[in-house]
């Protein structure tokens, strides 16, 4: 009785940091899509008077004190009201172990750092953006100390993204993904079959590729009543339930990102827009970790998005819109247009099967960084010797290598293995839905993609942070997270496609 | 000294109401420009947040204190300083003043008021809408007796939005114009020449509408790096310097309501624009009143955008875009289907020598309302009474008579007058900036709009709250505000165009 008024109070108290958070999310939105330039300096103070009244909110002493007293002593409450007092907990702690000074510190040394970046890049001189890498893991070490650690400093970055997940667990997954990987990639670079084939360059008009990729997304169940679909320089999804919205970019030669792009962030707002309505703006009604929400986009951008059944029912109309630049290129020919595997360079361009090795190179450079195993200074070495041996590619400038990302400069560690993480999960998620479904395909050649949206929603967004990510996937899929069903994936599709 | 810490830290104070105000003005921009169907409810208690925020902060006792108290001993202070601590102090006064308890009545009110008035005109049927009039009426005139007032309820009620105006004031100008513009209009009625030219009808496409429409406002000195141009239901201004976006309609059977719609709401954005940089967030870099507000919409709009001059320079282009539709239409008939007299029903459709009649029909009426002289029940019938005597027109359905306008079931009385204050000025201001520049007209013609933007920027837009809105026309014009330029204006444009 007396606990579920605490909680009550504590539910209310929440509710409106997360309103604020909202509004933050809305502003961001903004800036990325509809901001004039003269406007970002107001902007830039709006944000930061929210994120300090945010986190005053957060940190109110005797809210904090009422959460912890709850936590400890439940007695009384659901199961429902366990969950949420619980994983507010966990962003009580966040909040409350970090001094003070030191969120400053960081919060500084952060934006001095990212404008750094955008110069070392630009001039290709990684050894600008050096000794500010070097601070920003001496400034993320102190963080992970105050915020506490069972094995090591990485584990508590690793917590921000993917709660569930530690150093050793992920190192385990990548460890054998990585040896599985190398070799596939080594025999489609090998097949007697190996070429990319190329995307006809042509005059793919931004507004019929925008057309065409709305009413895909339309398809697959993304509600326009309770979100929109902007350009903007980088896709993103952005919002809550009742408002996500998401980007997408255009380029004029090819359709194919567009196309990947729009899938991919239709997927990640498919997520929050099943979230359970009734436990809006608290922990329930929220997504579970980084890694779930990548196996969503992913799921529909590569599981379904990427596969012949999709394109079978898909292809007829895409080329009505393009029929001279699509011209006499056959349906399977399209397919193998939709997954050309190549090296190349940057992350963000690659291929299902490059992908990842990509993410495990850079997981295994920020593991060793936060141990002190390497020095900043060799960096680029280590980011070439890495790419050969798993990309098969040779050095490239520091701009196109280890200066690409914008992760670590924003002091984001513990960020990058989620990406693997969401495509394990995708693929695992990927094999019970067919599983459970009779033939997945079958529905998405005929265009029917409720059952499988409805899949989706009752074993992953209906739960909200329910339960840890490893778990919600055990219980969604019946085995633990393992690089398996990923692996298996990849040969399925890629073994006919390249004659292996 | 002591009195210049106390006035920064009220600045910094009000600083940051100003801010959390700023990011309202934004919600409520993405409300119509963006916003999905479902996210309706969420940015409902994103702005109730905020706006109970707002007022917290404005209530503080010890920062209200320290206002009053600084606002009476002035001592040690510059004059900017004594300027916005008068202004605050109003504010703070207009916060304070009225009890909680009316505030939340009239919230409430206001709210359901608004949805049976959009019923009631659906419905045509004001028997519907009458009882929430009164309660309405009764509301408002207990915030004006908390308030406080010298004269009349009314005077309170005007303040809100035009702080120099009283109900004495308004009535001597609207009593002068009136007795002028009836016979004028019925002048022109029964011209000779009196036709109305129409608009040929024809498919005006809306993308090529804004594109020109976004030249013209460019030329005339909208800073798109300060703002944006949109599409909305309604044409409307919002936000604060750095940031102001503007919104328009279209139509495709009619290029003039979103070319003269985009001047109007330009005029509203060159104003915030043009406020001191160096007063942002306060007083001194705020907007002094709704009526010079309107002046400046109205002056680039009526003055600038309708005149032959501005058709002379811009004809031959809009021609361009439009060849077919507008044909063998030369330029003066052109810029006599811009300026069309024909009494309608509609107020916002209203052209520049029927438009404040409307006004004074509504300011007429709501005065009589509030001082008790006649009754809600017997509105229609007056409101058709007046329209007979100073429109010539019959009486229209409820709907498009009395229901028309969405101002009383908000609860805004005071609000309408401000429109004609608006009409006033801008002519007024239009008359002097002639006399001082030596012929605005030759500039026009030209495109030569710098000088004409840059006399209103140091005699409007400069000086922010710091003269009330009068003295601010008198200061510029060297005469107090009277109806004889706006007469003077109709006169020399009205009478070679119909002959009179």
């Amino acid at each position: 009785m007396d606990a579920n008024r605490t909680y009550d109070e504590i539910i209310a108290w929440y509710k409106e940091i997360s309103l604020i958070a909202g509004i933050e999310q809305h502003l961001h939105w903004d800036h990325q899509v509809n901001l004039p330039p003269k406007g970002v300096p107001q902007r830039a103070e709006q944000l930061a008077f929210l994120d300090g009244l945010r986190h005053r909110r957060m940190t109110e002493a005797g809210m904090v004190a009422k959460v912890r007293e709850l936590a400890s002593s439940p007695d009384g409450l659901n199961e429902d009201a366990r969950v949420n007092v619980r994983e507010i907990l966990r962003e009580v702690d966040r909040a409350t172990k970090v001094p003070v000074e030191l969120v400053e510190a960081m919060a500084r040394h952060d934006s001095q750092a990212q404008s750094v970046w955008v110069q070392a890049r630009q001039n290709n001189d990684f050894a600008m953006f050096a000794p500010f890498l070097e601070k920003t893991i001496a400034l993320r070490r102190q963080e992970a100390v105050a915020l506490g650690f069972a094995d090591s400093p990485y584990d508590a970055m690793i917590d921000y993204h993917e709660p569930s997940a530690t150093e050793e667990k992920i190192r385990g997954l990548m460890e054998d993904l990585k040896t599985r990987l190398v070799p596939f990639l080594d025999r489609i670079l090998g097949a007697p079959r190996y070429d990319a084939p190329k995307m006809r360059g042509g005059d793919y008009a931004v507004e019929a590729q925008r057309k065409f990729g709305r009413m895909v997304i339309g398809r697959i169940g993304y509600d326009f009543a309770g979100g929109r679909q902007d350009v903007a320089a980088h896709p993103f999804c952005s919002g809550r339930k009742g408002d996500v919205r998401i980007t997408a970019r255009f380029f004029e030669h090819d359709p194919r990102p567009s196309l990947t792009g729009m899938l991919h962030e239709a997927g990640h707002a498919l997520y929050e827009q099943g979230l359970p309505d009734d436990h809006l703006n608290t922990p329930l009604g929220e997504a579970v970790s980084l890694g779930v929400h990548e196996s969503q986009s992913r799921f529909w951008e590569n599981h379904v998005g990427r596969s012949l059944a999709f394109w079978k029912h898909f292809y007829p109309a895409f080329h009505q819109v393009f029929p001279e630049q699509l011209g006499d290129i056959p349906l399977d020919e399209f397919h193998r247009m939709m997954n050309v595997v190549a090296p190349s360079l940057i992350r963000v361009d690659a291929d299902e099967v490059t992908y990842n090795l990509h993410v495990i190179l850079r997981f295994e450079i920020e593991v060793d960084l936060v141990a002190g195993r390497v020095a900043v200074a060799d960096l680029p070495e280590l980011w070439n010797a890495k790419l050969r041996q798993y990309l098969q590619l040779s050095a490239p400038p520091d701009s196109e290598g280890v200066l690409q990302d914008v992760h670590w400069s924003l002091g984001s560690l513990g960020y990058f293995p989620t990406y693997t993480i969401g495509n394990l999960y995708a693929a695992q998620l990927w094999a019970k839905l067919r599983d459970d479904l009779g033939g997945a395909e079958r529905l998405i050649e005929r265009g029917e993609f409720a059952p499988i949206l409805d899949w989706m929603r009752r074993h992953i967004h209906a739960h909200g942070r329910r339960f840890p990510a490893d778990e919600l996937i055990e219980r969604a899929t019946g085995k633990t997270p393992s690089a398996q069903p990923l692996m298996d994936y990849l040969h399925e599709k890629y073994a006919p496609l390249y004659n292996l």
